[in-house]
């Protein structure tokens, strides 16, 4: 196995006989996933992301990959490839379009439709290819067959890549659910044959390869889900992603079954579920959705609503319920079901929302207290299977940290892969496949690109620090204004302190301070401003570390008038 | 059941034949436990510990409860009772003690150890009681007794308090392991005893109230430890609580029969260990521990660290390990078992430590991998012994957030508690219990009481907006210098901005709106500094956020010279 090396180079020009992959994102993290397949000058694109930014990324809305790699060569991108609809896997789609918006997107039916939907927003009307599985299309050099995955949103394909260099499979998100709500397995059959036929380098999702045994099927939910619907007295509301058309068929089908009505809730759960059921993915039974404005004329015990915020995202209806800030009055009686996954980082806020629910007197179901959700990712048990089956020559394990792309690389090795041919790499580090060997040959640039209100890549890691010191310690500004010929303070020093001290009251100490420091340091000769924003920078710098303990930011300004 | 309601009064003066409990902290949330007891003019405080702060309250050190209810009645307070030597129980004593140095602490002998050198540090000598399991003190109207409980740090005690008015049974903290490695069990004995005579009001730890079945016995994960100690190639890095003697008592064992040499590594593991060995709570064996500067000394196979830092403390020893910013250089063949639990909302500082470790070469164990922790709380079938062996009139959950209130209160009314006698409140409201009967009498001041740096109780909820707008969007301060007669600008609009656009450039489209709009409102004879600062304020607002959609802080400032 290797390790990523901040001391590799960047990677030589590639071989006519050889292949190459370039992963710029969710190698080493959970999100952005992108990677780059280049041979005879040619470059493919799978999937292209957005990361959710976390408490080290304060008022950053989105982290794109960095398409620097590709930035010059757009021209040779034969298409970008999309696994499945999740934002991890389409997000930054609008942000590459923009840079060359005729580089055509590649997908299944529901996968495009949903990408379309996005880059409209965006006011981009992409060239799209439409593929499903057992579908074969040459994108330029690159040969590629389309094989049916089984995943937490409907319609997603794996991509087998075969070039004269080798063949490549990429699994994208998947799972091996055996009794899926819509009969599309992940084909097995299809990965024998591809293994048969020989693969040289195998990228399988790492997601949960540190879980041992195998993921629940999605239908072994529907009892706890029944559950619900019996035993509630009021309303039911149901949080679920916005992408889950099968647990949101699941709650269609309880409710029909209840005699309920269903209401959806939030502009991407409507949009999303409209255009899943417009296709075909999602089956409404007929009459049992009603328009959120008539729920006012259905007693409470005949509602459903379906909505977002199941992560304690604070602007989505359902933490706005629980604050008492929703239209949606929450009551005793009511029982709201959580039907999703607890995204780490995310427990504080999930939390309040379900303390909140429950102090308004509402019953609350959760994966904590009930089987309310399955992963949509292959267990250790499940991958084992694959590599069996495939019976790959190299492993290149994708999506997922460190922690899950070594578990994965393990579950290879103890199908017998050589220790040797399984590549562990991170964002960046790419790898070359030649002679049927896979290598680390280099590394390209794959830093984080923020996306942050109207800029995009504008947003630097140092801006970050310091809004990291700004939140924890506030900042102190001086201003000092300085005749400019006699070198005499002709107003301030004036003080404004914000996220450190309420009291104004506590600088009268360090005024007179500041402006003994200048009057010494003039009578010394300086009189350069920024000489004297030094001087102020020290003294106020020293006196709030010594007398309360705090490293604030100390902004000095002399102006000279 | 009752609930908290933001409209209850103060409580009424209490009658001679009552008696009032009333929660300043832990109620609602997990920490800063605190209780106040009162009868007949007299104060009993039952523990008094602090709260770690979130990413809600930036740049917090701590959270304490708010004194105020008892601050000038601290002459009748009789004593402060500890339950056992957690933060979260004790924390908070110096900063009740700075009021007040002479109130008695009671507790057991470990206890007040801890709490002892805490004050140390603090500069406090209290005034101590050191009492047992089975003693009964008076301490002013109180009359209480103390029982052994079971809990992730040794010596907890739970506290009967017999008063005229009735009898209060407080367990603290506690399990109920029925194979403690210390054979100190919880004394279900003497709960049964004190049911038998009456238990009045029963306040019981609901941490674990939603986790069925029974707590895992300590003693059962010593064979993942062995399993650690047998495969390790080279050196074991343990970290866990610095509290937690049971956990590294199992890992001296383990060390002494691999033959391996232990260091601690850490101020608090240091200093919390050396007490419990002094008192005889931890055995170590002879000649095992070893000085940190000599571990050069050994060879890689024969050292064990334990250390702090499970929780992905950034400035603790591991997190440090795993960023190389430590004496200790972490590699290939080097094992890190994170003996701990994974408290909520620590997970991606946790997971970025271990993702840091792993990709230095180590092997990583942790809960997540392997049978490397059990919890100190009892789970529901442990509360349901208790509540039937007890038998109590009154139930009030304590130490938990609201779902663990509710899912405590729940066991409670399960095991035949009339729903009436459950009264589930938050912290600051007042239950009084008369006749026999408890009931919600009020509420009384609660909200969080901050220290930061050396200020306590100074940041306040305004100064935390601050810093969260600072922490998402920057600011951007704007300052004018005017001639006092001419009105005229002299000088500026100097800008200044962090956290919000790297590129000063972005502003010399702002600055001659600035100027426009202040010759505007001058030439309409405004020339107060306030509103001048108004006109810069709005012109700045409605640029961002018109031209790059953010929401900075504006700070205008017009000096006149």
């Amino acid at each position: 196995m290797s390790h990523p090396h901040p001391e590799l180079a960047l990677p030589a020009p590639l071989p006519g006989d050889a292949l190459r992959v370039v992963p710029l994102g969710g190698l080493g993290e959970v999100g952005r996933n992108m990677t780059v397949v280049e041979h005879a000058g040619q470059l493919l694109v799978v999937d292209c992301g957005v990361l959710f930014p976390e408490e080290t990324h304060p008022g950053v809305d989105l982290i794109l990959p960095d398409f620097e790699y590709i930035a010059d060569r757009l021209d040779d991108v034969q298409a970008i490839v999309l696994t499945h609809g999740h934002e991890d896997h389409i997000g930054a789609v609008p942000y590459l379009l923009r840079l060359k918006p005729d580089i055509p997107l590649v997908g299944s039916m529901l996968t495009l439709a949903l990408v379309e939907a996005k880059l409209r927003e965006h006011r981009i009307t992409p060239y799209t290819l439409g593929v499903r599985e057992g579908n074969r299309e040459r994108l330029g050099v690159f040969d590629c067959e389309f094989v049916a995955v089984n995943h937490s949103i409907p319609d997603a394909l794996a991509v087998c890549i075969r070039t004269p260099a080798g063949t490549i499979l990429h699994t994208g998100d998947f799972k091996m659910d055996q009794l899926p709500l819509d009969r599309r397995l992940t084909d097995l059959r299809a990965f024998a044959r591809l293994g048969e036929e020989g693969v040289d380098l195998f990228l399988t999702d790492s997601t949960n390869a540190e879980v041992p045994g195998f993921t629940t099927p999605e239908r072994e939910i529907a009892p706890a889900i029944d559950k619900v619907f019996r035993h509630a007295e009021r309303r039911i509301i149901v949080a679920c992603f916005s992408s889950h058309v099968h647990r949101v068929q699941q709650v269609l089908d309880a409710a029909e079954k209840a005699g309920r009505k269903v209401s959806m809730v939030g502009r991407s759960m409507i949009r999303n579920m409209g255009i899943a059921a417009d296709l075909g993915y999602l089956h409404v039974p007929d009459g049992i959705l009603v328009d959120f404005k008539k729920l006012g004329d259905l007693p409470d015990d005949r509602i459903v609503l379906i909505c977002t915020g199941s992560q304690g995202e604070p602007m989505a209806a359902l933490s706005r319920m629980a604050n008492r800030d929703h239209r949606i009055e929450v009551g005793p009686g009511d029982t709201v079901l959580l039907a999703s996954s607890l995204i780490p980082g995310n427990e504080n806020a999930v939390y309040r929302v379900i303390n909140g629910l429950m102090r308004l007197g509402a019953t609350v179901v959760h994966k904590g207290n009930a089987k309310v959700h399955v992963s949509g990712h292959a267990s250790a048990g499940e991958l084992i299977y694959v590599y069996n089956i495939v019976k790959p020559r190299n492993v290149m394990p994708v999506h997922g940290e460190w922690r899950h792309l070594v578990a994965n690389a393990e579950l290879a090795r103890a199908t017998g892969v050589p220790a040797d041919n399984v590549v562990v790499v991170e964002d960046g580090v790419t790898v070359d496949l030649r002679e049927g060997q896979a290598r680390v040959s280099g590394a390209v640039p794959c830093g984080y690109v923020y996306v942050d209100g109207s800029s995009v890549g504008g947003t630097t890691e140092t801006l970050l620090r310091d809004r990291a010191i700004l939140r924890d310690e506030g900042f102190v500004s001086v201003i000092v204004v300085m005749d400019s010929v006699s070198g005499k303070i002709v107003a301030g020093p004036e003080i404004t302190a914000r996220g450190f001290a309420e009291d104004d009251e506590i600088f009268e100490d360090i005024r007179p301070k500041i402006v003994t420091a200048l009057e010494d340091a003039t009578r010394g000769g300086v009189a350069d401003a920024y000489q004297l924003q030094q001087v102020i920078r020290r003294t106020v710098g020293s006196w709030v570390g010594g007398k309360i303990r705090r490293r604030p930011m100390i902004i000095p300004l002399v102006i000279e008038a």
